[in-house]
């Protein structure tokens, strides 16, 4: 008898999880399988909250490629050992033998140590990990479905406020925050912005680069002189100072809040501006739009996240099990390719030191290369009354 | 002698005052005149500083028609008594006899009181306004070139946010700010991002309503009962106290931070939210990305904003003066009208209390019949290494 399949989205949403269901999806209707989607991720399988997709529309499933955010729900739930009997009872009952796990980093955990689990009770279900993050913190694939939309929506937007910022003749610092705690990639897409008409930001700061209050003024300082007062400066949610402690306005500057979350980076850098050198500073925190605005997705990041979602259903229905889907870069363009998903599982990938030029706060010609490829193309997403037509499932 | 026509841009910029600039320069290629923008608005005209587009290119023209932002720059310069002099000076140093000014309700009070100097002083020269602004805030026209683009960004990212806020199974509170200091037509953009999938956001704060915070507390306790702990909000920046005074964080609640700016509205609704119902709160402020995310403009408002440039050319060349172009709505879609300057200046259009649903926090289908013929058709933005291709002259 066939064995079932489920697929569960997990951490924090992108743009193009839901490309990779597609993929998914597309593909394991070519076989005589029911096809199940867990609501909020493996929480919905502790909980035997699970939807039978088999059965989707074209048209459904067409939205599903374009829309944001994940269609069936999302969780942050670190899996405690007694979860996994629970876990396997729900595969039993649905009749699981095919599991597929988009994540990050923490959810390439849960599907490993998942697999282990299968293999010390010695049972037959295969487990496969789909690479998904804005922050492109995983190792071994060349990039992250999620990052490519992320940064182009970066790069796009940067654009835009930069012209926006320098609109009168007057000293003006614009801050842009952007995501990514650990890895600069995404602060990285800021330089996509410049180019021939667009000459901000002048500068970037990555989490990679311990932070330090005197450089940083002395950049400001220096680029507000060179550039009439007028300073575009693009800065990583993560930046930590040279302890490796998170750069925030922090409770001694705020302590009239008590709980108010003050944010972090961009109003830290205001404070900093606005006390030693002009007090004309705006802060953008791009916040959850970087990794929604589905509209202004990339088509070759799209594209991608269906690949590796096709391909987690064809290397599953080859008996293969314990790895994720990677992307490989080759002279065809992206291919999928495997990796074990112990060697993904928590770890983090950094932006390459030799990609980032510390001296000038900016990126090397290497990122730049790196980048253009992911942010190409854009998606048709389907419009209804001017505005887009999305899906979901929960 | 033929005289001259200077453009010049004025306050705030948006996703189509380009495309306004690109109806002018269009139009008024077809006379033998020599055509001038004005850097950084009337501040360039008092300073001498004019750059003559006579001779821009055809693609430089299409990029402009799709760029955001002002092209020649802006301000926020209130004209002295003793300006109007050194303008003259400058409008006969240029052979100027046409005089298109671009810009808000400050504007149109700008131009008007040029063009009774003028008249005092017995001189020739045309002065039309063209309407702009992202609040839709003008009286006697339809609506403003600007508004659409705004309310079609926000009612799309208003939708993707919907979507990513609830991808978790948790409580979570989230608020939007968006701009609008007196008149709330971009807050109640925020209604078209509510479909047959999409049932947030749920509540919407209008400037034209005294804002409570009882009520307002009430209203989301209500919300998060109703909805499992999901509760999306719209409110406007301008947000005001029922004795007329803005809403904002205040100093007393802040006072450990001097001179940052809190914002205002968002954080002072989380501080309220936190306080009383749950810590579980994230604030987005739309921010200027709102007023310049061209790539997601609407087609029917940069048409509309190509129409007023061109029709001011028409008619200030019939020797028309002291006039601002309008928007009527007519069976045949939007056409240019004309109405006094003086009937514009320094007037403020609230949104209408009958298109306001204050009981539910929502709007009445009246306003959703007006908003939605200006947010139809996506501009088709120039594409370049996946990132939209703009232009300005400054």
């Amino acid at each position: 008898m066939k064995k079932n399949l489920v697929l569960a989205q997990s951490g924090g949403p992108t743009s193009v999880i839901n490309a990779s269901c597609y993929g998914i999806i597309k593909e394991a209707r070519k076989y005589e399988i029911k096809l199940y989607a867990a609501k909020f991720g493996i929480e919905g399988i502790l909980q035997n909250n699970l939807i039978d997709m088999t059965n989707i529309s074209e048209s459904d499933l067409n939205l599903l490629r374009y829309s944001p955010s994940a269609a069936f729900g999302s969780c942050r739930h670190k899996l405690k050992d007694e979860d996994f009997e629970k876990i396997i009872e729900t595969f039993d009952k649905y009749q699981i033998g095919y599991f597929v796990y988009i994540g990050g980093n923490d959810s390439m955990d849960t599907a490993h140590r998942l697999s282990e689990y299968i293999k010390k009770i010695g049972r037959d279900i295969k487990v496969i990990g789909v690479p998904k993050t804005i922050d492109n913190d995983l190792v071994n694939t060349h990039f992250c479905p999620g990052y490519g939309s992320a940064a182009k929506y970066i790069a796009t937007s940067v654009r835009e406020m930069s012209l926006d910022a320098d609109v009168y003749a007057k000293d003006i610092v614009t801050i842009v925050e952007v995501m990514g705690r650990n890895s600069g990639f995404l602060a990285a897409a800021g330089a996509l912005a410049r180019d021939n008409v667009v000459s901000s930001p002048h500068l970037i700061y990555f989490p990679e680069i311990p932070f330090d209050e005197n450089e940083f003024l002395n950049d400001v300082k220096t680029t507000f002189k060179r550039n009439n007062g007028k300073v575009f400066i693009v800065a990583s949610e993560g930046l930590k100072n040279k302890d490796g402690n998170y750069i925030y306005l922090n409770e001694q500057k705020a302590d009239a809040f008590g709980n108010v979350q003050m944010g972090g980076v961009g109003h830290y850098m205001r404070h900093l501006v606005t006390e030693n050198i002009t007090k004309r500073v705006k802060v953008v925190e791009l916040s959850i739009i970087q990794r929604c605005a589905a509209h202004a997705a990339s088509l070759a990041d799209n594209e991608a996240a269906v690949m590796v979602g096709e391909a987690a259903v064809k290397k599953i229905m080859d008996g293969v099990s314990d790895i994720m889907i990677s992307i490989k870069n080759t002279d065809n363009g992206f291919e999928a390719g495997t990796v074990p998903l112990s060697e993904v599982a928590n770890r983090t990938k950094l932006l390459p030191s030799q990609w980032i030029d510390s001296k000038n706060r900016w990126v090397t010609q290497d990122a730049i290369d790196y980048m253009l490829p992911l942010i190409q193309g854009e998606v048709k997403v389907p419009y209804v009354n001017g505005i887009p037509k999305y899906i979901r499932f929960i």
